[in-house]
């Protein structure tokens, strides 16, 4: 059999070898970001370095960003570090933003999977406590954009904080922080080809945030533990590749992707397909059969895509996503997500399309009964 | 100048090339570990492999360990994870331990720096309430260790559970979490020679926590998050090689550097060298000049030491370890930590004892006036 085909960007990029080769080397030398010593200084310009390049990927200053243990803890130090204000989140938002509070009101989506603005603006009319919302810029499973700067105004001519959960987005699309006026932005680095287990909570203005976890004074005071310095460099490095590249080009492919699916099987659908989307994301339903089943097959044909977020250990859920969407439960169980990223071929959609249309006429309406 | 050299592995170890090849190696591979394909199989083999081998390191089985973003992590999951249990924390524990309760209630400690177990035992009988005791294997600042089984003994008879910060100890001395009796205990990768940003939270038994984060059911559902395999896979190799070494023979290096200091400077004190310690630490006192002086001065000779932890943004405080053990602000603003490790040399502690023996001769007593 050929190679293995991935696509499954969205739940984690392949490292690239650049981000590679500087945790490598980060590794070779040691330090700790916090001691005195020249050792430690060595650490340290290491993490500051990439604290700039992460910063310049979102249009940021270095002095705005804070590394984190990776999106999930910047999510939630956002949320949780607000715990006096009213929590507003978008249905769509990644399970870690969905769990950050107890108390989280829901704002609906609409049925091309947006966050409804219009129903934002009615809550926050609704209720005068400081409120915080969390807006997500791209979805992990549809790849539908917010428009999170519009979002943003109404949110702060109600006096609302903003919060927005960036990690799909950079190295697929421009993010600017300031364009989207958000007062929290998250990063991830093994969204964009950096190693896991590190990632970004960026901080343009004054925001007052309690920390998790109680410790040293690393981070601003913000984030304790000692510094990570080496997957830093490696996100660092991932940065700077992510923001000098798009994948324009690569919504031709997935656009050719989802057309000959289609045509392939009249009765598949393409969620979120009619709204603004990444260029790489394709969430796209097979009435009647299982995604559990779709992402077996698939991957028995070396092709890996996934069934929404990879996040809880290899159990397949219908997409919360798409009932948002306003799905039935079995229609939210019958999707997968093909995501392409900074790896991918033109070839690969070749490989998907051949083994999902196997796939499809093995479960064609016809041979049903 | 010769290269530098660097005693102060308590703050960090320099990384085993081995664990930094199992990290590349892991970078290589692309997979979320939560993936049901076969990158994310082959990911979830990697990181359920190094479980296996951190569990080993301390005598646990691999279910019973928790991946963490660190120790500091590792250590606020137990204690803000057992949030309805009254915290006795020793004085001596590390900053992430102390401050990860705000109500905490501060156990003593003796004058060599152990904590006080009778003082223990009388708080545990002063109320009825469940509690946690959180005592550290070794110290970080003096390498004295604690009676770990013996505190377990005490507060279990009372019904209370107990956390251990291990993070110092392993590959240094055995650990052992069947001997030492406690309910939770904490590592940290980069303490024994693996990469910084992943630790882990041992779970003997049953206890139930809270979890810092929400978000998706890794980790048993104590810790959402993508999981850092390839942090992990350098922590299991380093697990492993911590594992089969020990550094007794450091301790004769140690011993010797200790009485060539008091040699050439009679009022130098050992501080916690009539307990017993790790074999790598030794946490000397020059009455009369502050640490950071020390600590700059050895610099600027090559010599990598500290003054207490390094865990605040180059700022150097009066090391509360020693305020615990009786010494006054001075006293405690006057110590430097020389900690060995696997890298260790003793033509490193020749280097030591040259660059302090002239400190120590421009400070002598004899000169201040």
């Amino acid at each position: 059999m050929a190679d293995p085909v991935y696509l499954d960007h969205n739940a984690t990029a392949p490292v690239r070898p650049e981000a590679a080769r500087a945790v490598a080397e980060a590794l070779a030398e040691v330090g700790n970001a916090s001691s005195v010593h020249r050792f430690g200084r060595g650490a340290r310009r290491r993490l500051e370095d990439a604290r700039e390049a992460v910063a310049a990927l979102v249009g940021a200053r270095a002095s705005q960003v804070i590394f984190t243990g990776g999106g999930t803890e910047a999510n939630n130090l956002a949320l949780r570090g607000l715990a006096g204000a009213r929590p507003l989140v978008s249905a769509g938002e990644h399970d870690c933003v969905l769990r950050a509070r107890d108390d989280a009101e829901s704002i609906p989506l609409t049925a091309d999977g947006r966050t409804d603005l219009d129903a934002l603006q009615a809550m926050l009319a609704d209720d005068a406590r400081p409120a915080v919302v969390s807006i997500m810029l791209a979805n992990n499973e549809t790849g539908v954009l917010n428009d999170v700067a519009r979002a943003a105004g109404i949110a702060h001519a109600a006096g609302a904080l903003v919060h927005c959960d960036a990690v799909q987005a950079p190295g697929k699309i421009a993010v600017d922080v300031r364009d989207l006026g958000v007062d929290l932005l998250t990063l991830s680095a093994h969204k964009i080809g950096g190693p896991q287990g590190v990632g970004a909570l960026v901080i343009p203005g004054e925001v007052s945030l309690t920390k998790l976890m109680g410790g040293g004074g690393q981070e601003r005071g913000y984030r304790p533990g000692t510094e990570n310095v080496a997957a830093a460099a490696g996100f660092g490095v991932a940065a700077e590749m992510a923001g000098r590249e798009t994948l324009d080009h690569v919504a031709a492919w997935r656009d050719r992707l989802e057309r000959e699916v289609r045509t392939m099987a009249p009765q598949a659908v393409i969620h979120g397909g009619d709204a603004p989307r990444l260029p790489t994301t394709s969430c796209i339903g097979l009435p009647g059969v299982n995604a559990e089943t779709q992402v077996m097959a698939l991957d028995l044909a070396g092709v890996a895509v996934s069934s929404g977020s990879a996040c809880s250990s290899g159990k397949v859920h219908p997409s919360h996503v798409l009932k948002a969407m306003g799905l039935d439960e079995d229609a939210a169980g019958e999707a997968i997500r093909v995501s392409l990223g900074w790896t991918s071929r033109e070839a690969d959609v070749d490989r998907f399309l051949d083994a999902w249309g196997k796939l499809a006429r093995r479960h064609a309406p016809e041979h049903a009964a």
